[in-house]
């Protein structure tokens, strides 16, 4: 049996000197209490070892950006060949050019783009040229949806004033008929409706969009309405390589990317057409490292890579490959469990597992069978996954279906 | 004759698919139009060189960060080490409590650890700690004073809305009676006073905090006053290893450091004291790469290797000499400046050069004689420059002197 000392141990430390010990979307707690690994000592491919040496098969990718799994050849050897020149510097490389040539060229909504570090940095990147191009306040977001930590968005609002959080307007996802309704009501003041491509929203089934509120989009952000933000920080590059967006048939005037895009470096872009080019020349957006030359090497490789033929099919093929085998194998237990969104980035609930206590029986079971899932956030693919390891990783699952079962019976 | 013509054709390239071509603090426009390098391609110890084959001598440090240096054997040595096991995870690395445990031990006013990427993440984090403690709303910081790009505190507005930047109120830097006053004024809603240790504002002459102002500050942020947050991003580790409040007799319950923390890996940190963990706990504060381990193991490395006897005055013996150099080099040509800040990260600039024109000449000849200052921003030195570079070095700055003198006259 998995037990987890030396993660524990390390944890007990980490609750010492940093609040919480570990925020955020990492906190261990937010796992199998005690029966999940803290820390991780080493990944490679779609594999990692925690600090206990226990080896697991993947699925969260790190909550996204190992789209090509760690450690990546390609990805590794062009970082490494900027890092002997140098990464951060007084200017930027030429790859500051060379990235966002190659982004506006693989992005069909893109004329140009803008780097940071954060997927924060991007979505508050893109609110801001919204309300520098229409010159309105507004900014009108799906209930529920996470954009980052910027105070006008975060999920958890301690700490920021009304004043910040003033001016955001909330419809349900999919609900085309209220997002119209606050549109036209606020009309004189709306800058920019933003949307993630689909419904990924922690400890929540995912939820595609509708071809209804897909075509209500393209209607109401036209050349008079509010801007289209389109929130790919989480999804970009699991869809479509020409991002999200074109997946669904939509044509965002502003696109934010992050995770995927540098497999594991940290870069994000804010992504724009040519209209609204002059607006992104007034507002301020600048920081230490947002030119540094290494993660952007990283991310043409990442994304070179990606767009070879077959490499993002394959991501689907293992993707369905694991969503079949565990829909079969819930089946034969008798259990019944929601698989949703896409499959390279898919969830899966128990139904009428409301706090997830079943998610967390199987997921701990897992964890001893050498699979990592989380039970309340989406789940990640990388191309580095497979045939041998799904097949590996329905082993895992067997016995996991097979624990929920003997523990709730159903 | 150096000429640029590589970096002016990027720079062409670059404004087609970037708004600005380079946003920012790199924006090359800020140095010498047509006369300065915009892209840089490589860089080693305390000299890079340009697109066009120049080398240089480097006065800017990538504004900060490479305290020792680009490419410092240790502390690449270190990233490779932990980059090896791989970087951005599901779950932080054991670093995550090692750096938090040696931050604590070295910085004497903090008991816990908060880690971001940008200088603008640790501020943003402070700001929300200062107010979910306090429970109040507003933050009094100096005039002019950068804190990053947050919508409160951003020096271009363009595209924030005035509920953003309310709750914000400013005094003149070293003027403790407006401080006093405006704490007193609104004394039941304030939550936090913000400063830089010292004022380095772009386009002036650095100011040095005075005995007044300090006595002032330590009697105002007390146990029952408005919580004391030193955004050190900038300046910290280049005045003391303890954090730069340390070298002024100041404790600050919250301290923010970036740029120099990780001899150019992104990272940055927001410390506080016992009594703000649990407000710490409360606020929510996380991103994609906060937890990624090489940027890590680069910190730990850089802070271990600036700790060693002899390195941080090393940084003050050379900054000196640079500074006695060029006081003697103007007084010789009847030329009027002022040479502000510490040592280790001063600026330079001409009497009644308002415009900075005559700074520009400085550095456009500098830059023929191949030193890289700049005519606005405060410059940075590294533990990489050596006695031998300072005189080179000189020999520039004599060549640079020279040329305003015939420009200008005085």
């Amino acid at each position: 049996m998995r037990t987890f000392s030396r993660s524990q141990a390390l944890f007990e430390r980490a609750k010492k000197v940093l609040p919480g010990g570990i925020p955020g979307h990492q906190d261990p707690r937010l796992l199998v209490r005690g029966q999940s690994p803290c820390f991780i000592d080493r990944a490679e491919g779609c594999r990692f070892w925690d600090v206990d040496g226990h080896e697991y098969i993947d699925y969260m990718c790190a909550y996204g950006p190992m789209i090509l799994g760690y450690s990546h050849p390609r990805v590794e050897e062009a970082a490494q060949r900027q890092r002997q020149k140098g990464d951060c510097f007084n200017l930027p490389s030429p790859l500051w050019v060379e990235l966002a040539e190659y982004l506006v060229n693989l992005i069909p909504s893109a004329d140009w783009a803008l780097f940071g570090k954060n997927g924060s940095d991007a979505v508050n990147c893109a609110v801001l040229i919204a309300r520098a191009y229409t010159g309105k306040n507004k900014i009108i977001k799906a209930e529920g949806t996470y954009h980052g930590i910027g105070p006008w968005c975060t999920p958890n609002p301690t700490g920021t004033t009304e004043g910040e959080r003033a001016n955001v307007l909330t419809f349900p996802f999919n609900d085309i008929r209220t997002l119209v309704r606050l549109v036209e009501e606020n009309r004189s003041d709306v800058a920019g409706v933003i949307i993630t491509p689909f419904k990924h929203e922690f400890a929540h089934d995912q939820e595609m969009p509708s071809e209804t509120f897909l075509n209500g989009l393209r209607q109401l952000c036209n050349a008079d309405g509010p801007v289209l933000i389109m929130d790919d920080v989480r999804a970009g590059f699991r869809l479509h390589m020409g991002g999200s967006a074109e997946y669904f048939g939509l044509k965002p005037q502003l696109s934010c990317f992050s995770k995927a895009m540098g497999n594991g470096y940290p870069i994000s872009a804010c992504l724009g057409t040519r209209e609204l080019m002059k607006a992104g020349k007034t507002i301020f957006f600048t920081g230490s490292f947002f030119t540094s030359a290494v993660p952007m090497a990283a991310a043409l490789a990442t994304l070179m890579e990606m767009n070879r033929p077959g490499v993002l099919d394959h991501l689907f093929q293992i993707g369905e490959m694991l969503k079949q085998g565990m829909l079969k194998q819930a089946e034969s237990f008798g259990l019944k469990i929601k698989y949703t969104g896409p499959v390279t980035m898919p969830f899966m609930t128990f139904k009428d597992d409301h706090s997830f206590e079943k998610n967390k029986t199987f997921c701990a079971r897992a964890y001893q069978e050498g699979v990592f899932f989380h039970p309340s956030h989406n789940w990640f693919l990388s191309a580095a996954h497979r045939k041998e390891d799904i097949e590996e990783t329905l082993e895992a699952t067997y016995q996991a279906f097979k624990a929920v079962k003997e523990s709730f019976g159903s």
